[in-house]
This record gives C-alpha cells, sequence and structure tokens, in this order.
C-alpha cells in the first residue's frame, strides 16, 4: 500500500437545482473543501443547465427528441429504433448528441455545453478565484462505446490536466521503451468519478483527490481526444 | 462530502516477477491488508504470466507479434501499418489481439488468459480462503477506442461484482424513470484502478475500497459486457 500514489473520490452534493446564469464554481466552493491538486469532475447536465443550454420541445415524444438529436449532428452515423447515433459538431460520437431529457422539467431537454473544455476553464478560473488553489477541472458525461455493452463516463472538456498523457518516452520495469501507451486520463478520471455520482442518486460534482501531479497541465479534450474523422478507423 | 460514498483507491507493488505457477491470491493477500467489500484489480500481464500464457517468438520484429496476434484473432477488424484491430475469441475488440511485448523477457509475448472471468473467480476463492473477506476481483487490460484517442484500462474478466449495473427500473432526481442507463462499472473501476497503476511504475495490483455495495454480486465479463458481433453496430 502506498498512501502518497492513492486516490481518494468522493461526491459533492446540496447544490440544490441549478438554473441558467448559477455561478457553478461558487456553489462547488462552498460545498466542498477542496485542496491544491484536486480535480473537479462536473457532469455535464449542470454546466448546460448554468449556461442556458436548454430548450424547450413541449412533449416527451421520443420523436420530437430525435428530431433535435439530428438537428445538433454534423453526421448521423446510425439509426436503430428510437435511437440515433451522431457526430456533434464538437466530433463526439454519441447518442442522440447528447440531448437528454433526463433530469430536467417535463417538455424540455439540455444540449450539450457549445464549448466544454471553455466551461471547464471558466469553472477553473472560478474556483482558482475563490479558493486561491489551483484545482483542475474536467466536464463529463456518460457515453455508449463500440464493441461493449454498458455506458462510462468520459470528459467533455478540461482544464488543468492533461488530456492524453504520453508514456512512450518512459521504460517499461524491464528498462525497454514504451512503444504506444498514450493514457486518456481526464476519460479514467471521469470515470473514477461516477462511480461515486450515481445515476439515480444526482450528485452532480466528485472530487478526485491524489491525481498524479504529472498529468495536470494544460490540453483541450476537443483537440487531444477527439479523433478526427479522416483519422477514425471506425466512423 | 460524503465520506461514506466515497472511494479510495491505492496500489499494491513489491510481488516481484511473476512466473507460471505462481499463486498470486497468495501474494497479493500477504501486500495488501484487504477488507470486505475490496474490489481488487489485477492486469492481466500478471495473470497470463501466471498462468503461463506466454509464447517465445524469438525476435521482437513487429511483424512476428502482427502474425500471433492474427493467429490469436477470429476476425482482423482493420490494418494499419503494424497494427491490427482484431476480434478476440473471447470477443474483445482490440489492438493485436492483446498480444503484449512490453514487461516480458526480450523474445517473449504474452497472450491474454483463456477465460479472463475464470481466471477473477480463481483469484477471487483464493483471497476468500486467504483473508476470509469477501473480496470482488477485476482483470484488466489497456484498451484502444474507436472515435476518441488514446487508452484507457477496461475489464477482461470479473467476479463478485456485478459487470454492468442496470439502473432503468430506478427514477432521476425529478421522481422520471430513467430510460436506458445500463453502467458498465467493471470498465469504471478498472479505469480508476490504472490512475494508480501507471505504466512505467509497474503497479500491478489496485485496490478500490468503497464500492457501491449494490454493485457486488455475480456476473461475467464475456457475457454481459461484451457486445456480440450481430448486436454491434461498429464492426
Amino acid at each position: 500500500m502506498d498512501p502518497e500514489g492513492s486516490l481518494f473520490v468522493f461526491g459533492v452534493d446540496g447544490l440544490g437545482e441549478i438554473s441558467p446564469g448559477d455561478d457553478l464554481a461558487a456553489l462547488i466552493a462552498e460545498h466542498a473543501s477542496l485542496l491544491e491538486g484536486d480535480v473537479v469532475v462536473v457532469t455535464q447536465k449542470i454546466v448546460s443547465k448554468a449556461e442556458g443550454r436548454t430548450v424547450r420541445i413541449g412533449t416527451s415524444d421520443p420523436e420530437a427528441k430525435r428530431l433535435l438529436a439530428e438537428s445538433e449532428a454534423v453526421r448521423v452515423l446510425r439509426r436503430r429504433g428510437d435511437l440515433v447515433v451522431t457526430e456533434t459538431r464538437h466530433g463526439f460520437v454519441c447518442a442522440n448528441s447528447g440531448v437528454d431529457l433526463s433530469n430536467v422539467a417535463e417538455g424540455w431537454a439540455v444540449l450539450l455545453p457549445e464549448d466544454p473544455d471553455r466551461s471547464a476553464r471558466r469553472l477553473r478560473d472560478g474556483l482558482r478565484a475563490r479558493t486561491g488553489q489551483r484545482i483542475a477541472v474536467i466536464i463529463s458525461d456518460t457515453f455508449g462505446r463500440a464493441w461493449r455493452r454498458g455506458v462510462t463516463d468520459v470528459a467533455l472538456g478540461c482544464a488543468g490536466i492533461r488530456p492524453v498523457v504520453d508514456l512512450r518516452g518512459t521504460k517499461d520495469a524491464l528498462g525497454r521503451e514504451l512503444v504506444a501507451t498514450e493514457v486518456c486520463v481526464v476519460d479514467e478520471v471521469a470515470s473514477a468519478a461516477d462511480l461515486v455520482m450515481g445515476k439515480a442518486r444526482s450528485v452532480p460534482v466528485a472530487v478526485v483527490r491524489g491525481v498524479d501531479p504529472a498529468f495536470l497541465g494544460e490540453g483541450a479534450v476537443i483537440e487531444e481526444v477527439v479523433r478526427p474523422y479522416a483519422e477514425d478507423l471506425f466512423r
């Protein structure tokens, strides 16, 4: 057991219902005791609500949701029943362009943030101003995957943490060069955070404490994690 | 902050080089103080080594690795340079059928366990016998993904933890039924564990403490996570 390299992950609750214009940094700083180097993971849902990224569709008809999802997409990759797998303007490949009707008032839908990395940077700056600490931020959402059943949480945007850490220059335990190990640490942190959030318990924020300081730094999910269409073997 | 719902993740080191026939349960029980409900995440590499799943290829030539990878596959999905994306006998879609030349003696390759869920059950039973505690086990490996750059750790096999937790029956915070939220918790736990393992530091085991007891139970990755070919929209 190595307490120095250990992680501690806890949820932050009690933020209340989020409305357009709410100051998430102030709310989070008020409800959590944050330390230098903490990574704060915030679910996309409350970021979108605070940014006013909700639209009134006036119905919970799956057809209306599908039409909205397609209007948010640059490309529809697959259709199966009510499900559309789309590519969003950001380049995310996900179900229904991330359009979501759960945890929002009846007849309303929540869209993804316009620029989740920018949302993360704003939150990071706000937390810095309020706490005096350097805090990293990840905006997370729940995506399905190819080839494997079940959803997991991934990062839509980040600030203060490197999205992909390239370990190619490092040696393995036997002293040989590692060939290709670019780890998407922001997705791993988002997944770790989801384990304390719980879909039904509706804990919208988690803190991951103890992330390797070598992972902290700058970078954007859109630039480093989203695989461009031309480079992708599976679209 | 809710300490009751928090996670604590730490690495277990000092197991030494693993050889065929080594008793991993004994080694892990000796090097970690395990508690009832802990999830022990073990990297595939040491499980394969303990099970003798290594082959001598006599070269580090990428071409030899590719040929071995194709011989381990039931289907080659994509080729690009030295990389082949394959479907293994288990149904995993991954690079090079999981064949790995790092952290193994020069000229040798490590294959995936024959039945990672069985490997996990054996380890679970061994840890139960040695500690008297009910411990869950996940065998993890590092896979690439469609659509997103960077690798993350996922579960190849598990025991004592439900691979996919179906939250469809539960209500969201506003009391409405959640439509489709089947969370692949074993992949999320594997990702959380990877954050304390570090590819280069070669910590082959991590303990995730505090996993929601509702996630503990029975199930197999091969049956619940691997998406059958016929059901997959992206193969």
